[in-house]
C-alpha cells in the first residue's frame, strides 16, 4: 500500500484523523470533453470498485487524439501532485488497435494509459521503475469495448491499483515505453531550435525548451527568439505584468519552458503563431 | 439506508474501513454548460445538507434543452454507477410551468428531475419500483425561484434522499412518467429505420438502433444501413481501427447502439451528418 | 477551526458520523477553462497539503481576465454554500504586478484571491470581519511564479487554512479590498439606469439591477425597462414558462436580479443584447 500517506496522524481540535484512511488520488486525463459523459463514466466505474478513492480531473478538454498537448499538461501538472498519485491518461487515437495498454511505476506516481508516447515529457522528469502490461482480465470490467479502453480497462485497472494490488499482477514487465519524438528540442551544428507544442486559452504559445536544457548552451541566459522566422524577441521579462500592454514578451513559463506572451493580449493572435511554428535560439 | 453499501467490509493494511460510512454518490448532469457556476451551485447546495456525500459531474455539456442527448448520455452511463447512485438530471426547458419535479426508483437506481422524458432511455433499461411526486416543501430550500429548480428542488432533494429520507416522504406516488416518442425505431412492414440523436466530440454519429433490437429481425447482423438516404455502408468492423485512417465505418459503439464513425477523422464532416438524419437498415 | 461544523453528530443506521471529521469545502472559481490543466493542478496543490478537504469546482469558464462575470457567479453562489466554505477566485489579469494577494474573512466564508475587485459583488452582501494580505512565504509553494499565483500563493494558503492556520498568521491586516466601481447601478436625478453584466449560455442578459434596489424607487414594482434604447419591456412575468414561445420577457431572475430572457430561446441573439448594454428604468 505504498500510495497511502501512513506517516502522518494529525491531531484536528478534538478530532483525530488518521492518514491511513486517504488514499492517492486517481488523477484523469482525457480528450473527452464534458458534451458526453464520457469522462463521467470513468468516475462511475472507479466509485463501484473503489469507492473511498478520491478522482481528481486534471482535464478532459485534451483537442481530440492531441498526444502533444496531453503530454504537456501531465509535465506541467505531475510535480504538484501528491505522492503515490495515479494519473489514468486517455488520449487515445489508436483504441482498439495494437497498441498496449500499460502501468508505468515511478518512484513519484503511476501512470496508466496507451503505450503511444503520452507519457514522454512527465516520464522524462522521474525514475521509471518498473513498466507492466495491462493482462490479466480479472482487473477489467467483464465486457471489453473496442473503442473506449478508459472505461473498460484503464479506470478499473487505477480503481484495483488505488485499493492495493501489486502492479505485477496486472501483467508481464516491459522492457520500455514509447516516447514521442517530437518533442525534443533540436541542436544542428550551432544552430538550436524548438517548436510551439502548446496555444493556451490565454493565447500564450508555449514551447517545448526547458529552462535547464537552455542554461546548457546560454548559461547566462542572454538570448533571443527568432519565432516562426519572423518575430525575434529577446528574453528580457520574468513577468507578464513587466510588459506594456499589447507587447509581445519571451519569458519562462509557470513551468520553466521557453513561451512568447503579451501582456493583457493573445501572443497567438497578435503575433499569428500556430502549433509547430519553429523557434529558433541564438545569443542576444 | 438501501443505498449505502453495508455488506462489505476491507482490510486495507493496518487501517480498516467500513463500507457503512461510504454513501452512494450523487451524479449530476445538466444543460448548465461551465461559464455561469450554475452546477457548482448544485454541489454548494447538496454539501450544505448532506456534506458526507460525494457529487459526480456526470456531464454538464448537454446543449441546452436537449432532452434527446441528455437521455442518450444517462442511458450510457447507467450501468456503470454503483447501485444506489442518486441521479440528478437537470435540462428542463418548462422549468417553472406545469411539468412535475418527480423521484423514480429503480431496482438499481435513483432518477431525480422533471417529469419530461428525460428518462426515457435509460429507464427502458430498468425495473421501475416507485415514482414520487417531489411535493413537501421541507426538503427543498426555503425560496423556490421559478427558474431554477435544480438548486431549489432536485438538488436538496437528492442530499436528503441520500441522508436517509424515504421515498414516500416526498410526496404522493404517480402512476408513470413520461416517456419522449422520438427515440423509438420505426418499424413500417419490412422496413426497419432509425436515427441519428447524437453526434459525439470525436464526429462519431450515434443512432439509437440498439444491438438487442437489430440482432431481432437480422439473428446474424449481416446488415447494411443507409445513412441520410446517401451513404450506404455494411456492417463490418467491431473496432475504429480496423478502418483505414479516412475510412467509413458501420459499427456498434461501446453501449451496443449502431454508429457511423471515421477512423482518426470526423464522421459527421465527412459524411455531412446531421442531428436527426435517417438510418434505414437492410439485409447485406 | 471555526470552519469545521463541530455541533452535530448524526447516526446513521449501525455507522455513526462525526460531523467534527468533515472540513468545509475550498470552492474554486478562476478563468483557467478545461483544456490546459490548469483547475486540475489547483487541486493537487491542495490535495499536497490538505487531503482530507473537499475542493468544489464552481467554475472555471469564466471568459479570460472577465472580472464582472467573476463577480456575478460569486455573488449567485456564496448563499449556496456551507458557512465556513473557503472560497479561491483567480481571475487575475494583474498577476506578477503589484495587485495584493489578500484573504477576507466574513461572518460566513473566507475569500482568497487578488486584491483587484473580484470579491465586490459577493462582499456587499456579507459582514466583513477581516482582511489580511498572504504574505508569509512559508504558506505559499517554494517556488513562487510569476504568472500562476493561483497555484503558488492562493491553492496553497486556502489549504493551509482549511487546516486550521489562522487568517493573521498569513500577514498583516488591511485596512480594506478594492471594489469595482462599474458595478454599481446608476441614479441620475429621476433617471436610473443598470446595464447588461452578463449573458449566460441560455442567452438570459442579467443586468446589475437588484430587486431590493429597485423596491426602494418602485416599491410595487410596475416598472418597465428600456434595453439598449430599444427594447421595451414591461415587468410582468415571474415564470420563463409565462411566455410564449419567442417572447422577450423582463424578469428577476434566479438571484434577484433583473433579467431579460425569451422563453425557450436566446434574448441575447433575438434581441441583439451585448454586455454593457443599458438597461434603463421608469415607471409602467
Amino acid at each position: 500500500m505504498a500510495w497511502t500517506k501512513d506517516t502522518e496522524n494529525y491531531s484536528l481540535g478534538k478530532a483525530s484523523i488518521s492518514r491511513k484512511t486517504i488514499f492517492m488520488p486517481i488523477v484523469l486525463l482525457t480528450d473527452f470533453g464534458h458534451a458526453d459523459g464520457y469522462a463521467g463514466i470513468l468516475h462511475g466505474v472507479i466509485a463501484k470498485i473503489a469507492p473511498e478513492v478520491r478522482v481528481i480531473d486534471l482535464a478532459h478538454g485534451v483537442p481530440p487524439f492531441d498526444l502533444l498537448q496531453a503530454n504537456l499538461i501531465l509535465y506541467r501538472a505531475c510535480p504538484y501532485f501528491p505522492k503515490g498519485s495515479i494519473f489514468v491518461v486517455v488520449v487515445d487515437p489508436g483504441v482498439g488497435g495494437s497498441r498496449n495498454p500499460i502501468l508505468v511505476e515511478t518512484d513519484h506516481h503511476y501512470f496508466i494509459g496507451p503505450d503511444n508516447g503520452v507519457f514522454t515529457l512527465a516520464l522524462s522528469e522521474q525514475k521509471v521503475k518498473n513498466i507492466f502490461l495491462l493482462q490479466d482480465k480479472k482487473f477489467f470490467l467483464t465486457e471489453i469495448s473496442s473503442t473506449f479502453h478508459g472505461r473498460d480497462i484503464f479506470a478499473p485497472a487505477a480503481a484495483h491499483l488505488a485499493r492495493g494490488t501489486a502492479g505485477k499482477e496486472f501483467g508481464p514487465p516491459l522492457p520500455d515505453y514509447l516516447r514521442l519524438a517530437d518533442l525534443e528540442p533540436k541542436q544542428t551544428g550551432d544552430r538550436l531550435s524548438g517548436k510551439i507544442i502548446s496555444i493556451d486559452r490565454f493565447g500564450n504559445a508555449v514551447t517545448n525548451l526547458k529552462k535547464s536544457f537552455l542554461k546548457r548552451f546560454f548559461p547566462d541566459l542572454k538570448i533571443s527568439a527568432s519565432v516562426a522566422a519572423v518575430h525575434r524577441l529577446p528574453l528580457r521579462h520574468t513577468h507578464y505584468a513587466e510588459g506594456k500592454a499589447g507587447e509581445a514578451l519571451l519569458l519562462f513559463g509557470s513551468s520553466a519552458l521557453l513561451e512568447i506572451a503579451v501582456y493583457q493580449g493573445s501572443a497567438a493572435e497578435k503575433l499569428d503563431l500556430k502549433l509547430g511554428d519553429e523557434v529558433e535560439i541564438s545569443a542576444s
